[in-house]
């Protein structure tokens, strides 16, 4: 007969070894006013600007619907009027030949393309972490894999004439409105990435098939595949080529990988590229009623960088592991992939574990590293999955 | 200086060659109670059962956000409360050597696949029919690209011992409560494919990242990949391997394509595999004003089962034609791709069209098959776009 239906369990839990998995109902926080239209259902919600997808409400569609998909804002989201005429949004751009401030309107018609990508936190993991750095306690939900359009940073490079000589880095400054009496530069989004992660960058206006709503940087956003998400910057008012990095707080001591214990400083390395990861989204993850018998273990890998080549699973805790099947299209290099694995699971104990390698022969670690500020967890140690059944 | 800023035109319109664009505003009709939750501004509401995506709403990013997915049900959409209890969701399988009734619950358990598919209705571009046939009057929006996720219909097979022996067809039926008083086969929605369609068919749950909605099908739906929307059969009851196709009406005289002026019967062919189809979506679908100079003109273009591998764009109606390049990831066969022309259109009119070539080497045709349903239209010249660039 059908595996699967043979012999049902009765009631089950599941918990990460490390931390449990927060559970809705009594006590859950509203959505935040400037997201009222994302599913609450799905949702963890922080702050008014941090909101994490839960984990079991990742589907298996490879792409994560926009209200599914996480929240972290750094400043307050601007107000809403600035969505009014979203064609007329200008972007001034520096460190070219013939600088310039373009409007959406004519941004539009220099060129166009679609990048699926995995949009993840720096901090995704972070909750994890026994040292519980201070920060948003993310788990797993503090990313998604979405399709973003709009056009290539190279071709408007291209129409302004070329780089500026000598320039190295492509700076993006967000239009949020800042607190007046302070430093701007103590609160400004604004953030270098190297020039060559303006290969696949771009200035986008629409989301998975609709424009940015406000919330995630509507009307238009810096967007820089592979690279974590507080670099793809909101808003974006200025888009300068320069041979300096910012001095803007967020970049000089923001998002640094500093020693535990330690603040940031611009000497420490900056978090800007991901790191080959995964993790599994079922069964077990949705605090439901687990069955005994066949299932299909399931989850999400990403590479950063670099595409998936592997994902390897393991029911005991990273004893024993099998290759996963992998599910859906390919959506390039830097979307993640949905993996699936047909297990038989007894009644009793089990821990899940996934294992990503890239096609650069990167392969995620057991073990996390340590760091201040709780980012850059890969370890699949700690995005393991206890899963018990009666 | 930049192309697209120097010459900016004033007011302009569009409208297709055939059929003036129906533009929002007075008279809209409101959107059917069971799909509320959709983007009222990017659709036309035809009826309570019949909404489509307007033209210049189309976006760029390949996936047809869900609240923008065109509706058409063949009968009134289920009670809400269907959805109650997804998991409990059942249907019947037969003509296989172990015939069984599972449950959502336990289909979850037999496999994941997730494809992107071309989802269109039998009588989309039906508008461009001068005979102006019954049925919807659909221009080019009965169409979205999905990702549907669910279990193989293999592997429900393989998991129930196998197919039966001599069974050439697979026949889906609907799970719609049928109105008392009339014989069920004049009105349930019931469709046979031959068999060779199983391969890449679905038993899905999730559309899109999410649970499927009621209005879509849901809690679970047959998925053919390559055919037209009617043949993927919405709260599927009943998934029946057969020797003979469904004597059901909708089956054996409806989506029949007929002589003009004829009434459809069994003798005729039967609206089934879509055929290779563009059509442009930008500039000029949105009413907005287009300006003179540099422009993206997009598109979308499918193939039905086979990939699409080129597309051609011309500015003058067909007389000269450029190849477009192909935007975005590759989401599969099913999948339509986004296409774009880099594009000078000087003040005057332009008449936009496209034509779209599959990998089997099929080219869409300049004329449109007639038929009395107003069926599988795809015919570039009636695809045509008019710009008007005063």
């Amino acid at each position: 007969m059908a595996a699967g239906v043979s012999a049902a369990g009765s009631a089950a839990f599941a918990a990460n070894p490390a931390t449990p998995v927060q559970t809705p109902g009594a006590g859950a926080k509203p959505l935040p006013t400037a997201v009222q239209w994302k599913d609450a259902s799905s949702l963890i919600v922080h702050s008014s600007t941090t909101v994490e997808l839960k984990r079991g409400s990742f589907g298996s569609s490879g792409i994560t619907p926009t209200d599914r998909l996480y929240l972290r804002n750094n400043l307050p989201t601007p107000d809403a009027s600035i969505m009014a005429e979203p064609e007329a949004w200008e972007v001034s751009v520096e460190g070219v030949r013939k600088p310039r401030t373009l409007d959406v309107r004519t941004l539009r018609t220099l060129g166009v393309e679609t990048v699926a990508m995995v949009m993840q936190c720096s901090g995704n993991g972070r909750a994890f972490f026994p040292s519980k750095p201070s920060g948003t306690p993310w788990q797993v939900g503090a990313a998604g894999c979405v399709l973003w359009s709009g056009v290539p940073v190279r071709a408007v490079v291209e129409a302004l004439g070329g780089l500026a000589d000598g320039v190295i880095f492509m700076t993006g400054t967000g239009g949020e409105k800042l607190p007046e009496g302070l430093d701007p530069k103590s609160i400004v989004v604004e953030r270098s990435v190297p020039i060559a992660a303006m290969g696949d960058a771009l200035l986008a206006w629409e989301l998975n098939g609709s424009p940015i709503p406000l919330a995630h940087g509507g009307p238009l956003r810096l967007i820089v595949p592979g690279y974590t998400g507080v670099n793809s910057i909101k808003y974006i008012r200025r888009l300068a080529f320069s041979t300096r990095e910012s001095d803007a707080h967020i970049m000089s001591h923001g998002y640094r990988i500093s020693p535990p214990g330690a603040k940031g400083d611009p000497t420490q390395p900056s978090v800007q590229e991901m790191s080959v990861k995964s993790w599994i989204t079922s069964p077990g993850a949705d605090a439901g009623q687990v069955r005994s018998g066949r299932t299909q273990i399931q989850g999400v890998a990403f590479g950063g960088l670099h595409a998936v080549s592997k994902v390897e699973v393991s029911t005991d805790g990273g004893e024993n592991w099998q290759v996963a099947r992998l599910v859906g299209p390919d959506l390039g290099k830097y979307a993640w992939r949905q993996f699936a694995l047909s297990a038989n699971l007894p009644t009793g104990t089990h821990t899940l574990v996934c294992r990503a390698t890239d096609q650069a022969g990167n392969v995620q670690p057991r073990e996390r590293m340590e760091n201040a500020g709780g980012y850059n967890n890969n370890s699949w140690a700690d995005h393991g999955l206890k899963v018990v059944i009666a």
